[in-house]
């Protein structure tokens, strides 16, 4: 297996936790210059009442926090769903190198889909971006809670 | 003095203050239905190592904390700067009513500029939006603090 995969699996995992905890299954990952996990988190908006805690937001802040700076210079994030624009805010703002996304989200995104955040002057820097990898199986697990939330019929 | 002026004085008071820890001088405030002060914050990036503790970030997420919910229907937010592109994510998110705005942001504003957040069909809820309400004595504390941090010459 892959690292690219190990990493997603790892996303992956984090979008079922927040699945079962009623949140909307989004994971992300923090991967550090020499490929160690610095932080891993899934969405938390409903229980944390706060509109900014989305996974890549969450593991972001706490990979900050572990290494004592405002910047992730070097490390990658691997998200679950394409970043919204405040997550690709925060993205270009931490200095991520690499950012992989698995499925696309023509409803919220803000990567490759409405504000297109990385490609204005105004974003200072931008990640290199990789979309697609198990995207499969990311939409699947969005599909089935969107399923169930509305019910049956 | 009006209320607006009343509360951008506010925003402008915590703007000081973070300029005086070292901070970009920009400062925030939420303000619930009734015109009560929910919150109120400055940028906070480099004491907190967050590239997410914008003055706007901070004040939202502590009206929520505050509120024990993940919106702030009904809420202004008064800040002394231009939203970049993730703290107007935020605001969408939180489903601020009004944003007034001081000074325009040119080079990194994601409201009237780039990203243009709330422009576009990935934005679920836009704000209306006040901007001009004080510019000039935002932007001087900016235009002082940037040139200090340079230095003579």
């Amino acid at each position: 297996m892959s690292k690219f995969t190990s990493h997603m699996d790892a996303a992956l995992t984090e979008a079922r936790r927040a699945a079962q905890r009623g949140e909307v299954p989004v994971g992300a990952v923090v991967v550090g210059p020499q490929g160690e996990v610095l932080a891993r988190a899934g969405n938390r908006t409903c229980a944390d009442h706060d509109p900014s805690a989305h996974a890549e937001m969450l593991a972001i802040r706490a990979a900050c926090a572990l290494l004592g700076r405002e910047r992730l210079t070097g490390c990658d994030l691997y998200v679950t769903l394409e970043p919204c624009a405040m997550c690709a805010g925060v993205i270009s703002g931490a200095r991520i190198r690499r950012l992989y996304f698995a499925a696309s989200d023509p409803k919220s995104g803000g990567v490759d889909h409405g504000a297109r955040v990385f490609t204005h002057p105004q974003c200072h820097h931008a990640p290199e971006v990789y979309s697609g990898l198990s995207e499969a199986r990311s939409a699947a697990l969005l599909r089935e809670f969107f399923a169930k939330r509305r019910g049956p019929g």
